[in-house]
C-alpha cells in the first residue's frame, strides 16, 4: 500500500505559473509514449490506479467525510463506483471496439468512378486534456473520476484542476493516482494535479492542451467553453453544466400507484441532499388525482448538510427567489428550509402558470428542493415538455396502456436519457449509459461523460492510405494482432 | 425525368427574412417525421435524389461548365461521385451500424455496487442543419454534396446556403433535389436552398438550427464557427477550412524514383488548377538528389482558368506575396503566372529557411502553386513536420527500408489522413476515409466530412432506461426487427 502523508491540514496552494509550465511540458512529453502503449498496457495502468485507490480507502474516506459532509457509507459506495469505472475502461481497452478500426482494401472497380486506394482508419488520442473536477462526487467526478479515467484510457495525459470543495482529498487522491501510475510504468507527466481558477483557465488556453472536460455550474462551464472556443486553435470542450430533469406522471400511473410514485420522488429529489445533477427538479402530476396530497403528506427526510458553504448560500439564494415567486406555493417543507443544514422543500404550481413563463420555474435549484406541477389534461404533457431546455434526463411514470409516444418523442429530443417508471438519480456506469444532453445540460450533446462511450471524447480518427504493414498501427494490420473488432470493406470482420 | 426551367440567366436572389423564417419553420416541422422514418425509408429518399441527379446530368453539366470553368469530363466524374455518395449513405442506413445501438440488460449483481437498470442507447438526428456549400466542387461539396447527403442520411433536415460561385447550378440542383424528395415522399421542409451571406449567418444563429457544416476558407469558416459557438445555445459546427498538405520524400525514395515522384507531384499540385483542399502545397526533397532539377525540368501543364474572379484575385495576391519573400525563389513557372488563367508556379526554399519562420512559407495558396523545400539530413524531417499546423493530409514517399516511424507518428498527430507513396488529391468516398484534421484543417478534428463516418456529425446518443418494448425505438427492441449490429451487455450480437 502506498504511504501517504496526512493531508488534512495542508491547504492546496494555487499552482504557480512556473509549476504549470513544468506540468504542461511534462504532459506534452508524455503524450506520444502514452499513445504508443498497447490498449492492454493502458488497461493495466487503470487497473493499478483502481487497486491503489481501493487499498487507500481508509485514508481517503475520512478525509472525504471531513471535507464534504457526506456520510462514510455513501463515500465508500462512491469510491467503489470509481474504481469499478477505472477497471471497466480497462475492459473497454482490451475489447478494442472503441478504436472503430476500419479497413477498405484497394479496389480498382470502386463504383465511385475512380479506383479506391487502400484506406485504414483508427482512432488516436487527441493529446493532453484538462479536466475540471466537480464538488458533488468527490471521487466519481473528481480527481480519479470518469473524465480522468476515460481520458487516460484514450491515451491522453490529464491535467486535473482540483475542486476547491475538497482540497485535501484531491491532494491525497492525486498522490495515489500519481504513484500508482509511476509504479505501473506510465510515462512521467501522464497525470498531474493543478489548483486555482486561474491555473485551470491558463491550462485550457495553452496550445499544448487539446481538449477540456468539466462538470459543474452553467456560468462556470460556459466561461470555460468560451475560452476553449476562442483560442487561436479552438479545442473541444465537454462540459456537463446543469439540468432540471423533469418527471411526468400520467393519469393512469397516478391512479394505479400515486402514493408509491410520490414516495419514490421524495426519495429521489432529496437523495444526497438534492445535490445530484440528475435530481428530478420538477414533477408533473394530474390535478385531482390525490398525488398532491400524497406529496404533501409524504415523510420528508431530515435536514442534511450541503457540500460546502458556497453551495449552501447558492441554494438558499435560489430557494428564496423561488419562494417569493407568486406562482409558487409551499406544498411541504422540513424544519429550517433556509437554515444550515436545510430541511427539504416541495413547491407547488400549475401547468398554466408554468406555461406562462417556463424558464423562471425551471431554474436548477442545487439542493433538496423540487417543484410539483399539476396538470388538467394529459394531452398538455408534450406541450409542457417542449418548454424545457436541454436536459440530462427526463422521466415518465406511466402504464403500458398510456398514450405517451408523443411525450417520449419530445423528451428524447430534449434529454440524453429518458427514464421509464424509475428515477433518474443513480447514474449507472455501463456500455449503454448516456450522460449528456442538448445545451445547457452539456456543451457537446453528441458525447457522454459516464459509461464506456465517454472514451470517444478524447479520440480523433486518422486514416492511413497505401501504407506498408510494418508502418501501420497494429489495429490496422492484416493479421489483426490485437484482435480488435473491425469493419473491413464495409462488413464486420468475423 | 424532372422538368427544370432553364436557370442560367436567373440570378439567385438573397433569401429574404420572411422566406428564411418560412424555411426554418418548415425544416423544424420536418425534423420529427424525417427522424421517425425507418433507416431504409431514408435510404430510398437518398436513392431517389441520386437517380434524379443522374437523369438531369445533361442539364446540370452545361450549367456547371459555364459557371465554374471546369471541364465537362471532370464535372461528369464529379456528378458520378456525388450520386455514388448519396447511394453509399443509403447502404450505410440499411447496414444500421451508424446507430451504434447498445443494450445493457438489467443486472442486479452489476459490480459497480448498485444494480444496473435496463439501459438501451441509440443515435438520433440532431435536428435541422445549415450546410454552407463550397465553390471548388460544384457537385460533391455543394448543394447535393457530402454534407447534405450525410445530414439527410442522419435524418436531419438541411438548409443549404448556396455558394455564390455557381448560383444557377445551385438553383438547378436544388430543384432536382427538392422535387426528388417530394416525389419520394419526404416530409415537406426536408431540404431547402438559401442564398446570401446574411441569410446563412442568420440561419446559423436561429435556435431551430442544431448544427452547421462548411467547406471553405479559414477566415470564413472561423467567422461561422464563432457564430455557432457564441449562440445562447451553442451548436456543433463542422468546418473544413484549409490545408497545406505537406509531402516528404526520403533520400532512398528520391534515389530510387525521384523523377517519377517529381512528375507525380506536379500532376497532384496542378490537378484541378490547384483548387483542391488536399493539394500538396509543400514538397520536402533531399538536397543534391537531383529532385530539384527534375522538378525544375518537369513539364508543367498549361494554364487553366480558376473557378471565379474572387479565387483568381485571391490566388494572385498570395502568390505575389510569396514571390516577394526573399527566402523563396522561382524554381519553375508556366507562362503568365499572375495572369488569368495563371500558369503554374513552383517556388524553392531550404529547410533552414522554413524552420526560421515556418508559417509564412506554409500559407495555403489556393491555385497552381507549390513550394519545394530542400533538406540536408533525413533526421530533420520530423522537426520540419512539427512546424505545421493541423492538416487534412500529410504524405510520405519512402521505401520499405526507410526509418520513418517517427515522421509518420508526427504526421498522424498533425493530419487526419497520412498517405504513403501516393498523392493526397482525389479523396475517395469509403468507409475508412478520414477528411478532417486538427485545426485549422477542420474545426472538429474528431469528425470527417467525407466517407460514411460523416453521418456521425449529425447524430447524438439517447439512452432509454427501463422502457417497455412498444415504446422503444425499433433498433433497441429485443427482437431487433431492423437487424442492426448491436452491442449487448458489452458483447457484439451475433
Amino acid at each position: 500500500m502506498t504511504t501517504i502523508a496526512p493531508a488534512s491540514a495542508v491547504a492546496l496552494q494555487p499552482t504557480t505559473d512556473a509549476e504549470l509550465e513544468h506540468l504542461l511540458a511534462a504532459a506534452q512529453t508524455a503524450a506520444a509514449p502514452l499513445a504508443a502503449l498497447r490498449p492492454a498496457a493502458r488497461a493495466r495502468l487503470l487497473d493499478a490506479v483502481a487497486d491503489r485507490l481501493d487499498a487507500a480507502a481508509d485514508q481517503l474516506i475520512p478525509e472525504a467525510e471531513r471535507e464534504t459532509h457526506l456520510a462514510g457509507a455513501r463515500l465508500r459506495g462512491e469510491l467503489k463506483r470509481t474504481t469499478f469505472q477505472l477497471r471497466l475502461f480497462g475492459e473497454e481497452l482490451r475489447d478494442g471496439g472503441y478504436l472503430d478500426a476500419r479497413i477498405d482494401h484497394a479496389d480498382a472497380e470502386w463504383p465511385m468512378g475512380a479506383p479506391r486506394p487502400d484506406l485504414r482508419r483508427v482512432r488516436v488520442p487527441v493529446g493532453p486534456v484538462v479536466v475540471f473536477a466537480a464538488s458533488n462526487f468527490p471521487f466519481a467526478f473528481s480527481v480519479a473520476g470518469g473524465d480522468t479515467a476515460s481520458a487516460l484510457a484514450a491515451g491522453s495525459p490529464v491535467l486535473l484542476k482540483a475542486h476547491s470543495g475538497h482540497p485535501g482529498l484531491s491532494r491525497l487522491t492525486a498522490e495515489v493516482v500519481t504513484s500508482a501510475l509511476r509504479e505501473a510504468g506510465a510515462p512521467d507527466g501522464t497525470f498531474a494535479l493543478i489548483a486555482g481558477t486561474a491555473s485551470g483557465a491558463a491550462a485550457l488556453r495553452d496550445s499544448r492542451v487539446k481538449a477540456g472536460a468539466f462538470t459543474g455550474s452553467i456560468p462556470g462551464g460556459r466561461a470555460l467553453f468560451d475560452i476553449a472556443n476562442s483560442r487561436p486553435e479552438p479545442i473541444p470542450f465537454f462540459g456537463e453544466l446543469g439540468s432540471n430533469n423533469p418527471a411526468f406522471v400520467t393519469e393512469a400511473a397516478a391512479n394505479q400507484r400515486g402514493a408509491e410514485i410520490a414516495q419514490g420522488f421524495v426519495g429521489s429529489f432529496t437523495m444526497g441532499a438534492g445535490q445530484f445533477c440528475t435530481k428530478p427538479g420538477t414533477l408533473f402530476v394530474p390535478a385531482g388525482s390525490g398525488m398532491v396530497e400524497a406529496l404533501r403528506d409524504a415523510a420528508l427526510p431530515a435536514a442534511a448538510p450541503l457540500l460546502n458553504e458556497r453551495i449552501q448560500s447558492g441554494y438558499t439564494d435560489v430557494l428564496s427567489n423561488l419562494q417569493s415567486d407568486p406562482r409558487l406555493t409551499v406544498l411541504a417543507q422540513g424544519a429550517g428550509p433556509l437554515a444550515d443544514p436545510p430541511g427539504p422543500t416541495l413547491l407547488l404550481t400549475s401547468a398554466s402558470d408554468m406555461l406562462s413563463e417556463p424558464h423562471a420555474l425551471q431554474t436548477e435549484c442545487f439542493g433538496p428542493t423540487a417543484v410539483v406541477v399539476t396538470y388538467d389534461d394529459e394531452s398538455q404533457l408534450a406541450e409542457l415538455a417542449e418548454t424545457f431546455e436541454g436536459q440530462l434526463t427526463a422521466t415518465v411514470h406511466g402504464t403500458d396502456s398510456c398514450q405517451v409516444a408523443e411525450l417520449v418523442e419530445v423528451l428524447a429530443r430534449k434529454a440524453g436519457r429518458v427514464v421509464w417508471n424509475q428515477w433518474p438519480t443513480g447514474v449507472s456506469v455501463t456500455h449503454a449509459q448516456q450522460h449528456g444532453g442538448p445545451y445547457p445540460a452539456t456543451t457537446a450533446a453528441g458525447s457522454t461523460s459516464v459509461g464506456t462511450a465517454a472514451i470517444e471524447r478524447f479520440l480523433r480518427p486518422v486514416a492511413y492510405q497505401g501504407f506498408p504493414q510494418h508502418l501501420l498501427p497494429e489495429a490496422l494490420r492484416g493479421d489483426n494482432p490485437l484482435r480488435v473488432p473491425r469493419r473491413v470493406d464495409g462488413r464486420r470482420e468475423a
